[in-house]
């Protein structure tokens, strides 16, 4: 069953009714000023940081659920009757709902009782704030005296501290209205130099700003008070819970239509510039003003639009398979997008409180939009660089405002450091530019600097330091798995599992970060050889090897990898195991590094994963359930059977069973088991699948459980970025590498022709791949330009121009 | 205007109307689980612990507000109509409602349309789980076909993490239906040796487990799907928000009325007793059933009824004033009990999450109830003293489950441990108990350990060993006044007032805590001349002296005491300064503590306060309250001008004044005084003053606001062990002292006669103060049993047996 459509040509989908399996959300901003926006109007907005600096109150997990958003309330005051376009909060029944969520931007529109209205909601590119821009017709016969009421409720800046500490925070409020705009300045002026402003481009005819005003006690928003009598108390209260409300009065002819803009915005006045003022600073004023005018939104909104055009066109496709095209080509790398920047912060699932910038996390939401942002990418790999620690290590997330690693969390989880060498060589694939290896940064826990290259060899170091009894990586706190805590045993409910005390004295191995360290040794080697370290080359090269050997030796289960060693020294994912038998991270990592290719493991391996883990829901992450909690385990097997870490579709590794695939060249697997957990596919299951169809969920409930195919935890997920790399570069076949753009496709025999745009180093491939004997890969011919060329990493044109590029399938000719 | 009115006789407060201007709450329980209940049923339950042990979920700062408690529907099958009789949720109207919040218990009536339902809601003594005991009678003249819903959400114990994380708690819900009872188990035999039961003690028609099930989509609690079609779906979910509901069918005779009875408990199964299992544990579902049973019920709540009347019985009184009799006799108490059980965590205001035990608190909050629960006390003695740290100073918060320091938090409360000394002498007063004094203690960061004596000694010296430039004490991170942030200065909003570093040296002095040093340090000497540590005794004696003269050289101001000097030497509360002229603590400590009694500096400090301070609604905290952010100052400044610290009515020091006029025998000012924030008295305001008129508040807005007059964060403040103390111990004059019943009153001419009833060190002294003429103060003669006695301190009788005394006033005869 489905709630929606795909309007491929607006990059759009759009919902046909509000009430959703759940509300399905779209991101308005991706930079500083950042708004979640559901289907219904509900969401919030935060400047840089949703726990520190959050603008709107949200409730999550609410009843009813999704309320507090963007309200508007439109009244008829000739009989008192009052509904909500976006139907939340008032829920009443509209006619010809429509919700369309664009790329950075969400436009709800609905008819009640003859009058129109839709509402498009953005962030302008570089601005702190966002637009609501609202055109009401009256489609009667008949004029209409309206009344349009707006309702935002403000967070005093720490969500935190805002949902916990009523004893001061109920005393601290503080608004203004100057000219017409609603000022929330709660403790502006005291230790912050930042507030926010809620201003309407029409006159008002009254405002409120103390929510128990505006609702009435004991009134929810679906029926304020003020709504229903028609008229707000204009009164400035102080302390209790402040809230910005315009009323305008409308009256429309016949067939009449008016625009009315709300603008919420985030503004920083440094003492120094204006002493105690708000408004009066004058830039705020006119930026305000500014967006008043309708022409100004209009074109800020295509300003909008174009960017995202702008920035998608550097990779376009289309195949034989529009559920590919349209993920590929606007929806994932727009997801990558708002993973990258808001990380695992603020989702419908994230409150935006627990969690800042994941170090592994935020590595990997950067390889699937290197290719649309490297700037953004460059700071970032920075920034992270700046997380690592003395050691090689780093910590395992920072705060987005404060750059500062959180303490509380720590470091420990020895994957970590080994994700910013992959970013950092797919950054340098993505644009040729080396220099970045120069960079200066400081680690984390010490201010003296080192190269970015100096600390992706540490990086590397760091694992190679840190081998256990069978000379494979130590696990630390976790490997990417945070739910496997197999050092640190923890025995009081009180206190988290990661940062429970390490208790064994740490032994415990994991042949994941093996494999990961494979991999990422393998792109050091290149990096450094490029760059004439032929020392650490060969160092990291004979690591690898040695590595290899280890995994060959001790990872190896007999029908596939064995995914760790606990702090006993007892296997994890074996055959001598009752429950969690099997896992797929390493069946899926391991090829992915070239471990097994050759001696035929990595296929066992995959046949394997057909055989023990694959579901029509996607590939479960371990067979079967664990059915009891193990301390042992940790985190991992106090889930139910069948849900998240425990046995569910996690769907952040099914890519790397694709792109396990593609490198044994099992071209049909890996096309299906993309399509598995391709959300538009599951788009016709919508009542099962519940979140959104437009964008990856973290993870989908597994055969264990009744639920199997619900999703859950859409939006911040690791996923996208490797079904992005994992259809592009491995199925698709058109892969960046630090010498030009490899053309290396995977697909299977039916896929008789398909075309890619790539935009890459400064020139457009416009690459026609053809499949005439429905080859499953192998490059038999390549034209560029009309003319024949030799090997298959294209050359680097930096010249601007938009090259033809012809590929024949089916090996060489 | 009154919402309603205290019924003395049963001791019970009486609402009239559902919507109170607050949600007025009450406290089920009060030592191992305890439930929060507001008079509409809303509210939660923890066990021990509101942070780390929540029973069942509650949203803070709601929209509506208060929803989320416990909830019944009935619905008529006739007509599908359905209510709740509690008003909430579904706030349809009711006839004759009424809440009658006891002591321990609550009792929820209302009639709608012909059906009568009264529910009472209570924790039996010594029992881990609440009763809501429900008479439902049908009025009408034909018969009823009715269904009944209960309904709790259950919380994840932790109630922080429950609120911010949802990627994970959304997939780890269980429950069981075991024969009937609803168990939320989840986590259970991971790392929880816990779990929650909710039972019916009627047949089920049907349960649900799951919130969405219940409500449907989009819907909140005012109008359950389930209750709309009078089905329940009867699925166990797994994950989600996990949810008790029952559904009974009752059908009832013209007048005919029936029982049904809930009960909502915690369980505790340690592993060694019963492997995997919850209810097969046996007691539990005896305990379960025992309470099915209506005349088991009633009898526990008369035990409960009992127990409070015979705690309360320790002091009873009798005065002209009612308003006075029914805080004392009654709520204050109460007020004392319920804030000594559960310090500063869980009330309207305070979310149960940011604060445990409060050290200064919990010592203060002792006062009042030592005479009532003597055995308590002295273990919660025992407890501060093990959070007491081996400089002296003390952990500022400790966690009630875990008993641990609260390392956020940390200590440097220069404050803190002089009230240690206090709470340890009244509770020797009380009862005689010097063998306390032995006790051996851990320190809080070492595991050596000391006795009670040496603890308080080394608090003592505390204070002594860091005096600042003026010979006044340091006052570290804050003096009682937490907002008073002189040597932390705070210019990142992201980081708390009270933990940011201390920037200056942290050289300001407090010239409270030189009064409280004086009033703690003659209580330690009175203790130790009397075990006959002649030594220390001498040493306080000459340390108060020396601390005596540096309040008159550096601590007065000319008019009044000054508050303090800043970190850099400045002085605060001064007639220098432009604002914060005049604080009113020292006002009332200094004199509290002897100082400025005999050359007449207290007088003048009272006349000050009198003049400067004084409101309708009560004494202000400071004058002129700050009108900007001042550093130096710290977040008292933060609060708008009235509100909080910043110049409101904060009631907690208005009896302090209360106390400092009956040592200076100004016993109309201290009746005056005393009555103007007494809740009751300001009963008849309610519609201004907002909050409970049964207990006090912590803060009253002051006349520098707009909404002066206006209560907030009721409940939970040392206000009501202080009031207590005020007017038991000083305007009536009932005294405890180490040596016996001191009878010392300081009470208007207008009172010629009053009793108290008075139980003390094992008698009952029944005491009829008469006075004739219109005095003030002063014994002019006793009689015990018939006989003259000579002196104020009434002997120990230790016999078991009520004494007959009569007091005249007037000054010895």
């Amino acid at each position: 069953m489905r709630f929606g459509h795909f309007d491929d040509e607006r990059r759009e989908y759009v919902i046909h009714r509000p009430d959703t399996p759940h509300p399905w959300i779209n991101y308005l901003g991706s930079e500083d000023f950042v708004g979640l926006i559901s289907n219904t109007g509900g969401g919030y907005a935060f400047y840089r940081d949703a726990r520190l600096r959050r603008l709107t109150r949200y409730r999550y997990n609410d009843v009813p659920v999704d309320e507090n958003g963007r309200y508007i309330y439109l009244r008829d005051n000739k009989n008192g009757e009052y509904w909500s376009p976006s139907w939340q909060p008032t829920r009443r029944r509209l006619e010809g709902y429509s919700c369309r969520h664009g790329l950075g931007y969400t436009v709800i529109g609905s008819t009640h009782a003859g009058i129109e209205a839709e509402t498009t909601y953005f962030v302008p590119l570089d601005e702190a704030l966002e637009i609501w821009s609202m055109r009401i017709t009256n489609r009667r016969t008949a004029p209409a005296a309206l009344s349009l009421f707006s309702a935002v409720e403000f967070c005093f800046w720490n969500a935190l501290d805002d949902a916990t500490n009523f004893q001061r925070n109920l005393n601290i409020g503080e608004v203004a209205v100057e000219a017409g705009v609603i000022v929330h300045k709660t403790e502006y002026r005291e230790r912050r130099d930042h507030f926010a402003t809620f201003a309407c481009s029409e006159p008002l005819a009254g405002f409120e700003t103390q929510r128990d005003a505006f609702l009435g006690a004991y009134r929810g928003w679906s029926e304020p008070l003020a709504v229903e009598r028609g008229a707000t108390t204009d009164t400035i209260g102080v302390g209790g819970c402040p809230v910005g409300v315009h009323h305008v009065r409308l009256d429309l002819r016949a067939g009449e239509s008016k625009r009315v803009i709300f603008v919420l915005g985030y503004h920083e006045n440094p003492a120094a510039e204006s002493g105690g003022a708000t408004l009066d600073a004058g830039v705020v004023r006119k930026t305000i003003r500014r967006y008043f005018q309708p022409d100004v939104v209009d074109e800020a909104l295509n300003r909008l639009r174009d960017a995202w055009d702008r920035r998608l066109s550097a990779l376009q496709v289309r195949t034989p398979e529009p559920d590919v095209d349209r993920m590929v080509n606007t929806w994932t790398p727009y997801q990558c997008a708002v993973a990258f920047s808001v990380s695992r912060s603020a989702s419908r699932y994230e409150s935006g409180i627990g969690r800042g910038i994941g170090f592994r996390d935020a590595n990997q939401d950067l390889l699937g939009c290197v290719h649309m942002m490297p700037d953004r990418a460059r700071a970032r790999i920075l920034d992270l660089a700046s997380a690592q620690l003395v050691s090689g290590g780093a910590y395992h997330q920072y705060q987005p405002l404060t750059r500062r690693g959180n303490d509380e969390i720590g470091s420990g989880f020895n994957d970590d450091p080994l994700w910013l060498i992959l970013s950092a060589a797919a950054y340098i694939k993505e644009t040729g530019d080396w220099e970045v290896l120069e960079e200066r940064v400081a680690y984390g826990d010490e201010p003296r600097t080192a190269t970015l290259y100096e600390h992706l060899v540490r990086a590397a170091d760091y694992t190679l330091a840190r081998l256990g009894p069978h000379g494979l990586p130590l696990i630390g706190r976790a490997d990417w798995n945070d739910c496997l805590n197999l050092n640190s045993h923890s025995m009081d409910p009180d206190e988290p599992f990661q940062t429970a005390p390490v208790r064994d004295g740490g032994t415990a191995e994991s042949v994941f970060i093996a494999g990961l360290f494979c991999l990422a040794g393998e792109e050091l080697e290149g990096i450094a050889s490029r760059i004439g370290d032929g020392t650490t080359a060969s160092r990291l090269r004979s690591a690898v090897v040695g590595m290899r050997t280890a995994v060959a030796e001790h990872g190896w289960d007999g029908g596939w990898f064995l995914r760790a060693y606990d702090a006993r020294g007892d296997k994890l994912g074996s055959r001598e195991n009752d429950e969690g038998r099997i896992f797929v991270e390493p069946q899926g990592i391991c090829p992915m590094a070239g471990i097994g290719i050759e001696d035929g493991k990595a296929d066992t391996a995959l046949d394997a994963v057909g055989r023990e883990l694959l579901t029509d829901h996607g590939i479960l992450l371990l067979q079967p359930a664990y059915t009891t909690y193990r301390l042992n385990l940790g985190e991992i097997s106090s889930y139910p059977p069948g849900y998240k870490e425990n046995g569910s579709v996690f769907c952040h590794t099914n890519p790397w069973v694709v792109i396990a695939a593609c490198r044994l060249g099992r071209a049909e697997e890996a096309w299906d088991y993309a399509l598995r957990i391709n959300p538009a596919r599951r788009e016709e299951i919508s009542e099962v699948h519940e979140c959104e169809p437009y964008v990856y969920a973290q993870t989908i409930v597994g055969r264990d459980a009744e639920d199997h195919g619900r999703a859950r935890n859409s939006w911040l997920t690791g996923t996208a970025s490797w079904a992005y790399v994992a259809t592009t570069q491995w199925i698709l076949g058109i892969r960046p590498t630090f010498d030009g753009l490899e053309i290396d496709p995977c697909v299977p025999a039916g896929v008789r022709e398909y075309r890619v745009s790539r935009r890459f180093r400064g020139a457009t491939y416009d690459i026609l791949i053809e499949n005439p004997d429905g080859a499953t890969g192998g490059v038999r011919k390549i034209r560029i330009d009309g003319e024949r060329f030799d090997g298959s990493v294209l050359p680097v044109f930096e010249d601007g121009k938009t090259h033809d590029v012809t590929v024949t399938l089916g090996g060489p000719s």
